[in-house]
């Protein structure tokens, strides 16, 4: 980590052996590297591993988006096996004083092959998720991306700008359903950022989408209409269950 | 309740002396009445209420609306005390198998004044309240509809949408976040549309905040435009920072 508190924050947890700033001395023998940053700072990693580690490792990397980052992980060199990864779990508050084990329980671990996948790698990945007690899937990094920002980048952007147009005034007004819809605006801003960038044109596909809905519901109210109104909130409900049920 | 499932739940609980779907017999002798139900049924209540029931009562409702209810409360014949009410608490699930005490624990109780408010009513709703741990809040029925198309009506839309727009593909990506943003979509449709139909002028004026945002949003994905996209997120986060800190 580039930064000297988070460092210390770690270093308080007593869990880690070696601790630096300094990528080189981080990865002194490593056989296998995991990569846990934005996902800008990820891309750099890849783009500079060859240079700075001169070993055989496998490279795991927990990104929220895989197709700008399989990508350079494509273009390793043979000595690197590479697996994309991403665990579907996290919190809204960053830093390792938030850290808890218990947030990988049941979670699905989404990995991506690469050119660069050997069946050791493969085989390593999947026992990385059971040790975790996570379900490990497999899927291509096209799919992950499309299917993640509706799971993930874009309820993001649903709670942050909810967020953003209410006023403190609303606050004793307040309780479970808002805290619920909004929890992820307080997400680390710098990895949003990269998140939505790095997998903007399915964020935007997904928002086209939601704006259209919002349209008819618009009209919908408007015109006081009923039928119409719960047609579309009928819509809402059914697929609600149903994802619910596919997940449990 | 009108649904025989309901009362028969209701029975299974063991708590009630009289369980009916007939009005008048479930008036029988009231001190208090209060109405808990969809606001068709609320104000439905109390446009019948002079006419079944003939002795004196405090009448509290626990609409999610509060103009046109306390409206049809100022009509009231003066044998009648009467307070708009709204605990700021809830859960997806409807049905009194999923009743728990420990929801009102900590959570806003709104109450707004009718013209058949006295002293002792008003005493009573402070007391009510009270007594479930809640926090009582007394305020004029426009702000509270105002405020709630924020803080609860137009979140529900915000879920709903979200979830309607989610095929079932991407259940096995779905995490926290999706839970937690999505989770209001599962709400009583019944319930729902009254409130949406109620209080639709306020929840359109949110709406069309909300779009513009989102316009906002799309225009700084479309360019790839880091700037302008952190002004709108950064927004979002201190906005949300700010209502967390004044609600707690």
């Amino acid at each position: 980590d580039a930064d000297p508190a988070a460092l210390k924050d770690a270093e308080n947890t007593g869990v880690f052996d070696l601790l630096s700033d300094d990528r080189r001395k981080a990865l002194k023998d490593a056989d296998c590297i995991i990569l846990a940053a934005p996902i800008s700072a990820i891309l750099d990693w890849l783009e500079k591993l060859p240079g700075i580690y001169s070993g055989n490792a496998l490279v795991i990397d927990l990104g929220s988006t895989k197709e700008q980052i399989v990508r350079k992980m494509d273009e390793l060199p043979a000595r690197f096996d590479a697996v994309g990864g991403h665990p579907m779990c996290g919190k809204e508050k960053a830093s390792i004083r938030f850290a808890d084990a218990g947030i990988f329980q049941g979670a699905t671990f989404a990995f991506v092959p690469t050119k660069r996948l050997s069946e050791v790698a493969r085989n390593a990945a999947v026992e990385l998720a059971r040790l975790l007690n996570a379900n490990p899937l497999w899927l291509d990094a096209q799919s992950h991306d499309r299917w993640t920002a509706y799971s993930s980048h874009f309820p993001y952007l649903a709670a942050n700008i909810l967020a953003g147009i209410t006023q403190e005034e609303v606050s004793p007004l307040v309780g479970t359903g808002f805290r619920s819809t909004s929890r992820l605006a307080s997400s680390s801003l710098r990895m949003m950022k990269d998140i939505l960038l790095s997998n903007r044109q399915n964020v935007l596909a997904v928002l086209r989408q939601y704006r259209s809905s919002m349209d008819e519901l618009e009209v919908a109210l408007e015109n006081a209409d009923a039928t119409v109104l719960d047609e579309i909130l009928t819509r809402g409900y059914d697929q609600h269950q149903k994802i619910g049920r596919a997940h449990v």
